[in-house]
């Protein structure tokens, strides 16, 4: 229980860090969908360790297999089974780790929950995890892709405290992908992939915060009360590892506002009914409303530095624990992609729950 | 579908703001809990229009029975169905809402989505549905009192831009229900008093935030990787009318911090394994950690204000729409109540789902 | 948990035979469906006890109201809550109860696993419970109405040793209705009519069978692996009170016969691909076929009987207990429009699930 | 959707019968349980095609691997993840299979369902799947060995139409694995196997009858109204391949009886309340009594048959078909170890879902 997501378009994931692998099973997914491994390692990719200098640089290809669910390209509408084994284990990294609780990790947690956990790494609470996440993510994609006309972007809107000035137009993926912090404006990426290598050089760690913008989505998306689209994207992203808060529209300064100064006036822009300002971010009352849907998702910054700091091991006993090993000195930039994947997990399974409500989305479409 | 929450502990709410009342049926109470109407009562008259000048006028004694589930006092283990009749309707005041849609509230949207709506008042979307959860989260409450020594207490931190001090010592449910504001500092909430009753009288709104906190809760709460302890927290937030954020311990300015500064240490205090700081905000992977949980919920201002503003009507023309009617100029006091009520849901259904992994939580206690 | 059935269109019901009443919430309804009381009162009035001289004489009106959902006679999309007061108590008939447990009833079993229970009746194990499920079912009849031309049709085929012939023409609702034990065959139903009087004139009761027909069901209807559609179908009648078997197409008997004689061959008929027998009973794989469902439910017999019978009191001591009051000598023509209702809300729910993958189901035909 | 089986001990299984592999996921195995692959390849060997002479000379080894949630021997509390690679394919001996429909085979629904399916085999609908069941099966029935004193004993009761004599007494699983058939009256057994042999060498099949026995169960199992044991017993068996028919207790012959002969009347045996008799097969009111739990699952004959079959093709047009390869000519020897699977998981699910309100199950002793 709690390893599975979505309604319709549902995902379970499994695996530890260190264990046999990580994977995932997709259930739900319409049938006659083309899908290729090749389209979903292109996103594996993007949250792989190693692709830069900025990250950390454990080895592992992240290379999935399909093992269910696809035949001959295209999807059977059966369970779609993804799998990627773990190749650099390294375990011996970790030895301390089996007596030690890592500060602000989950090894104390798991600890007091299970009663045990694999102490060779982060195991279940691992990041790794989401690798699973972004494979189902790949195939949620490609379902928008061809169903619709939604666009996706996430992006690094600030590390630590250098933050990007506002960007009014929709910024392209090449132009998010053009540096490895995925900022999309060039001369705070290279600010923020300064301060990355700074903090690394001092075995120090930065967190940040990821916008994420949706544009082209239909009205209508959402199931209150409970399944507003804001509650499903907030559990989403609040799901994630190292996330602490989570905002839609306005968000908390929204709430520094008057309502004359916050409400979004309606207007007639050619024909159709649009909202002159945008606070309320895309969703109001737990429904989309035709505007850009867009968000911003909060990451402490890395719980893994290489000091010296005080802990305590599973006696109780008060020790140091001194961090070893590979490590993201800014989570920020992969998550971009996990990100993403959540909230394309998150649209196809409330697009498939408001089936035959709309035409917004052309389900023939994704058999062509 | 959408209308249920929990896994375990179970609610589904019904009712829209103007139709027969309101309602929810609690499935997965365990059996022998001693509830009583005037317990609940309690919690809806904190939630309840009219209850002081700061907030709407309209005149509901939002009266709850107790229709099943319920036997000499005690829970039957079956479903609890509870209602509310709505009593002062005033339908007239809306009738403008038939044809033209308030700005920012969700009645483009709701119409958008199932393509009618009541437009007598909010329908569905009114955070009068809140009473439904408020009357599950007594019972809720009662569960937690008998069964464990957790203490939940949400109180206003912010109203628009007033903010109280950092307050240290956990305050007593007393010392936040002393002022109508529930904010727990009497010099600020004087000040968020009289912020309030100045924009009403400009027929404007303001919006502000709810800090919650959590004391005593043991560890090994959430079940990750999705249904991680702040994931639901967070989903369950943006569940209510009228919020944009959620965030957790250190939130979004957490991000600010590098690793050294934001990571929670661990002690031996006096035999017990705890945190120097709290940072993580009581959870630690998904999981608490038995540090103190607390977390932030933004609200926008109200959306009604009794000014003119620009809108279409239901052919997309473009008209005016003046505010009427009796309505919140500040939504955030008298959501005090409905927080805590998920909150204590959110928990409960928690402690069921950890049943028999640990001894935190007596549930023959719930019996006695 | 346990009281919810359904996956997108989705019943929760609620209530004792003897508390406050019996509800129902239907999440999931789409929008725009015209119903009325008078439509769900006609299928109340089916399952009414005293509705004719070989049924329980208890008086209950059993007057259903809609208290939210439905708007200027169409459903919102919204929870539908619906209640039945419990009207005819007479709560010292059973009085004996709460001493002594019942044979073949649930006293023993509630009692053992909720530690109490209402014993002023049957409480929450009483076949009263199933009038929400009938009133939900009767909104399931109507969108299958208006949304294809599926057919549903119940009938008592067996009273205790009394069976009709086969029938092969798909019997009329009013042949149906034609006689009280709902029996198409009129000379089959005189005999079984004469004994059930006989039954109860000799304080005692017997069972029977329900055969359940639907014709016009398109091919594709069930999700394998585990929500195949007789899957849902036998979880729906073991649901219900007094059940203690369901077989689908050849059923048990199909177990005599070899592969060579009980494959269904394909032909083509008239450019339709049929097949020339139907033992599969319309489906193949957990999918419906095309060819009319058909399965069959086994009821035991009525539990309650006027005669003196051996048991324990709730310290275990053995006594005695006469059945008193007023009960249904036999349960299976009260059971038809409740069958009837399950096998619609199963239906309606796969229809939803299957939604976009064929066309075999106007929803747009829902809103005329 | 359709793919995931229990609310708390929840199997997610996936695969096709010719592509990578069969697998599940069981989420909600509590932590620290002792388990090893060969465990659980036992119960797969008792499942495993090419066992016997009277079962299909399918080569395939069937040996399973665990992937992920087991740590040095024990569970962790995450997801357990278990794969079984398809080894042997021969799926030229499929080939006719693209274009012609198999009669009583899903080759057609699935076709009409999904727009297209695995043509190479049975694909999803194979019975193949079941092996993903056997493997969590085995994992539950770890669960019950350790946490409780549950027996559960299935057995073949009928082939064609060849009947063992009523068993009074409980069966050894020794008795049962003693002959192919696995039917504990040698006699019986003899003659069964005789009778299949026979049919295959006719090209033919036959079905059967199993009768599942648990005892010791404590009351209080399962969760009415629409979760009760019974009704997921029943959904569990008709998810299974070939089934037409569940049935508890009396079952249809039940309905034979009048209430005064078919009513279990309770007796106090030596201190604990018992029933003289056990119509009831172990449950009243969807809640187990402490009686011994017994149904029966009717299989109809297996599809695939070697004789020429009236059939069409993609287009519709008529057509014959040989059945080629290899099949089991009596699918019911292998069906006992995955009904006492699926029974296990049933009762695992129910076990977690009273936790709290019993103390039959000592979830303690699962870690020992």
């Amino acid at each position: 229980m709690g390893n599975s997501f979505g309604t319709l378009f549902r995902i379970s994931t499994w695996g530890e860090s260190h264990g046999g692998g990580i994977g995932v099973v997709l259930d739900g997914c319409p049938p006659g969908l083309p899908i290729s491994v090749e389209e979903i390692q292109v996103e594996l990719d993007r949250r792989r360790p190693g692709q830069s200098k900025i990250t950390t640089q454990r080895k592992e290809s992240d290379a999935v297999t399909i093992v269910s669910g696809v035949f001959e390209g295209r999807t059977l509408g059966t369970p779609i089974a993804m799998q990627i084994p773990n190749s650099d284990h390294r375990s011996e990294a970790y030895s301390e780790m089996k007596e030690r609780f890592r500060p602000s990790h989950a090894d104390y947690t798991y600890q007091s929950k299970f009663g045990r956990r694999d102490y060779t790494g982060g195991g279940r609470s691992s990041a790794r995890e989401t690798a699973g996440r972004v494979a189902a993510g790949a195939i949620a994609k490609k379902v928008l892709k061809l169903g619709c006309t939604v666009d996706i972007c996430s992006y690094v809107e600030r590390v630590h405290d250098i933050t990007m000035p506002e960007m009014v137009e929709f910024p392209s993926f090449d132009l998010v992908e053009a540096n490895p912090v995925r900022c999309p404006n060039p001369a705070t990426a290279a600010l923020m992939e300064e301060r990355i290598l700074k903090v690394r050089k001092e075995g120090d760690s930065v967190g940040g915060i990821i916008l994420t913008r949706v544009r082209n989505l239909p009205p209508g998306l959402g199931t209150p009360v409970f399944d507003r689209l804001e509650a499903d994207l907030a559990k989403a992203m609040l799901s994630l590892p190292a996330t602490k808060g989570f905002e839609v529209g306005s968000g908390f300064d929204g709430s520094l506002l008057r309502g004359s100064e916050h409400n979004d006036l309606f207007e007639n822009r050619d024909g159709k009914i649009c909202t002159i300002t945008n606070r309320s971010g895309g969703v109001q009352g737990g429904i989309s409303n035709g505007e850009e849907l867009y968000f911003r998702t909060a990451f402490k910054p890395t719980a893994t530095i290489l000091q010296e700091q005080q802990t305590v091991d599973q006696e109780g006993k008060e020790t140091v624990l001194v961090g070893r090993g590979r490590h993201d000195p800014c989570v920020v930039p992969r998550a971009v992609p996990i990100i993403e994947s959540m909230t394309a997990l998150v649209l196809v399974d409330h697009f498939m729950r408001h089936k035959g409500q709309c035409d917004s989305f052309n389900f023939n479409n994704l058999q062509v």
